[in-house]
């Protein structure tokens, strides 16, 4: 089945990326729609239990989902200086509708700053009604030139959060309260470490004072921006008059927020952990967390393995388990493997005769140990208590990602002190994480990125990097004083 | 507080309408982008718990769901003849994009199936993929010139299923199962109830063979669409080339299905249950289920009070209930009773220090009986065992809820037999639910609504309709035979 080949990593990773997607199905490119993707079911399964995780925990901390016109006035956009400057030339425009040619064309919205500012100005008039804390699941548009499935497309599904606060202080609680959400879903639930920090002012969101950022590394040394949370200051609130009376009774502009996630979370995930046989996918994040092949040759054994598969499997589900049970008549079991390997089910379940007999299945874990023979090892488990063994193996799965992916990023990260070793580093299309000196200026900054590809991901929070990250040092390519080494990295 | 106040149904209905929106705060007009709104929180979690319920119902009779691009290319919307005659004057289009004038220009989506059909001609090749059930929840957008919140904007939120079926009879299966998930969703949840039916030629959805619809009636007299449910035959999918091989080795083309209710059921929702003092909303669509408020007067009170509101409050939220303590220090009981009822909290609670000696908080329904002096009545509970009796309470009113709008259903519906007596149940703006007889030409059809207003709303189920109305008889207009008497009404 030479059409089902999936390329390995090591030959063409970028191949291997749209294979996962492909075999997978989890999305495709739209073609007749330039830059756009159609996310089918099983990618789709996946942003939903993305959606349904990070939506529980903005609950938690007080956000209530609202929704605002997916069209933007021309005008307002071009309220707040930097931010225009950051997202006109990506824009869409409306300029018919109605059969009739519009007065003033609309953006499709890239972002919702300005629109949600325009709302917050009539909706806000005291402190009494601060903090508003608002979050949106949408879908935005961004004309890309260069496209890459759910990782950079023209149209993208995210939630923005946008909150305004009585005081600085507030805000900058807000913004450094949403990016740990997200540090602890993608730990957590993703199974994908990430480094937090702060970008620098070359990297910021268009219209910040300043962006924090979750950095997550990929298996080719790439880093993935995985979600920003920015603090805006007053400048939104400047522009679109947004005021409150304080608790002195004065007017002043509320400060503003805001953060985001978006479907790239998806791409990221299956950077991190899929690998030359298919998709492999967290147990929290699984469409299909069990999938269970019965195995047979005569007809008078299939009678009494299928529906053996089918008691499991409803046991399975009784424990909120979501399962397949791969009874096809048309079709060996190996190719089932093959497809649900691909799939990433995390767990196969195969029940034969004998195992009937025995009362008992053997499970095969999506990435399993191998034994002596070069086989991928198979546990066997006893019938009796099969939800609760079944369970456990998600569990240790999950947290088993975690570690695979937290190792690949010790392997992956260095401190860097010479410009030949950096250089070197970022040879060949090559990248890892490097913690270098940075002298802090734009100029440095941007020289670095055009002789390496090379780009500051972040100014990291010291917790996240490794002893002496933050002590002062001398930047590798000025020779200037440093005040503490950043992350750099090429990126996607 | 004149500018709180809600207009009458009796006096002004529209205003009424708007005014609930307003102050329960559920939705806005955008004003900047025209016919389009934003939606408020309290009403977007109102949709939130209509989607989780649907996509619960959907997943259950197999459908997945996926995502699909927002634009479409102008030459697909003019693949369908009947489709582009339909859709084509409402369309907002994208002619610029990324700093360019755009070769072919893109709609935004007013629905979906026909990109969903070219990419179904990707994914079906044989009968084994078949049926291949699709569902989206999506924005879609048709330049409507008369916006009403909810009922009627230029962008709104909904889902659209798309299946494809290898036998016109499995299509219509599905057909008439979505339109019976659609009745069981609105009587159910919505307490809503609704008259299931098939549409004439002359409103069936544009590229259709069938329609089926159903109808609810609003307190005005007026019918509203909830929700449609379409056999397309085997139109898009020779519009859009979808072909399978079937189990006789032959290629055909699919026979599919549309299917879509919108945030139009918030409209519904409000129209069928609210009354003069706001909001109405059955416990299992309340964003609030329960609000407590604490009574004082004297500070040494305050604290045992509130403590107990708290207590209770967590009592009820381990239950599963969503349980506001209304603390706030600035603002009098009375108001806090008024801003609660207006947003349609089912159940109130009061504990004052009288209450907390007896061990027990006063309950208020938010639709209540009156007592001999003309006041609502409120029941004593016990604190012990207080969310059972909260529970009970709320599945109680739940059930009221349906039972009203059922009893309001009857009263307004008529069989009439006269052209004198239909029109004067339509004149002058009013309107009820008529079943008549009509010859079933579209001529007497449209010269009924010239005269009238009145519409027919759909070929009724013979189970959801009086006793009577499947017999034949003669037209009221034309006074030529008739089938079957059908629904007639003024509608949204």
């Amino acid at each position: 089945m030479a059409e089902q080949r999936i390329a390995t990593r090591a030959d063409d990773y970028a191949q291997w990326y749209q294979d996962i997607c492909h075999h997978a199905e989890l999305a495709e490119a739209a073609g007749v729609v330039r830059g756009c993707m159609v996310i089918r079911p099983h990618g789709f399964a996946i942003w939903e239990k993305m959606q349904a995780d990070l939506d529980r925990r903005f609950k938690a901390t007080g956000h209530k989902n609202a929704c605002f016109p997916l069209l933007i006035p021309m005008s307002f956009i071009n309220k707040e200086a930097e931010h225009v400057e950051g997202f006109a030339p990506e824009l869409a425009i409306v300029t018919r509708a109605g059969g009739k040619e519009l007065e003033e064309p609309y953006a499709i919205r890239p972002t919702s700053e300005t629109i949600i500012g325009h709302f917050f100005a009539k909706w806000i008039d005291s402190w009494r009604d601060l903090p508003l804390l608002i979050n949106q699941w949408a879908n935005v548009m961004r004309w890309e030139l260069r496209t890459r499935l759910f990782l950079r497309t023209g149209e993208f599904l995210w939630q923005e959060g946008h909150t305004a606060h009585a005081n600085p202080e507030e805000s900058k609680e807000e913004v450094v309260r949403m990016l740990q959400v997200y540090r602890d879903f993608c730990h957590e639930i993703m199974a994908m470490p990430v480094i937090r920090g702060i970008k620098t002012e070359s990297e910021r969101f268009a219209g910040a004072v300043e962006t924090r950022c979750i950095e997550a590394l990929m298996q080719d040394g790439k880093a993935l921006q995985a979600g920003t949370s920015h603090d805006l200051g007053q400048n939104f609130g400047k522009a679109f008059d947004v005021t409150f009376q304080n608790q002195d009774g004065e007017r002043d502009f509320v400060w503003q927020t805001s953060w985001g996630v978006s479907t790239r979370l998806v791409g990221a995930l299956v950077m991190s952990h899929s690998d030359d046989d298919g998709l492999v996918v967290p147990p929290r994040l699984a469409p299909i967390h069990v999938a269970i092949v019965p195995i047979f040759r005569k007809d008078e054994e299939r009678v009494a393995v299928v529906e053996a598969a089918h008691r499991v499997a409803a046991e399975l589900r009784d424990d909120g388990l979501t399962v397949e049970v791969d009874d096809r008549d048309d079709m060996r079991p190996g190719a089932k493997y093959f497809e649900w390997e691909r799939k990433g089910v995390p767990v196969r379940l195969e029940i034969g005769p004998r195992d009937l007999q025995e009362n008992a299945v053997m499970a095969k874990m999506r990435v399993a140990e191998l034994d002596e023979r070069g086989r991928a090892v198979k546990l066997k488990l006893p019938m009796e208590g099969i939800g609760i063994a079944v369970g456990e193996l998600l569990d240790t799965f999950q947290k088993e990602l975690f570690d695979r992916a937290q190792a690949r990023l010790d392997e992956s990260t260095v401190l860097i002190d010479s410009w030949d070793d950096f250089e070197s580093t970022f040879a060949d299309g090559k990248s890892r994480f490097v913690y270098a000196h940075w002298d802090g200026t734009a100029e440095t900054e941007a020289a670095i990125k055009a002789e390496t590809k090379a780009t500051i991901r972040c100014i990291p929070y010291a917790e996240d990097a490794p002893e002496g990250v933050g002590e002062p040092g001398t930047c590798i390519k000025s020779g200037k004083p440093s005040a503490q080494r950043v992350l750099f990295a090429r990126n996607y």
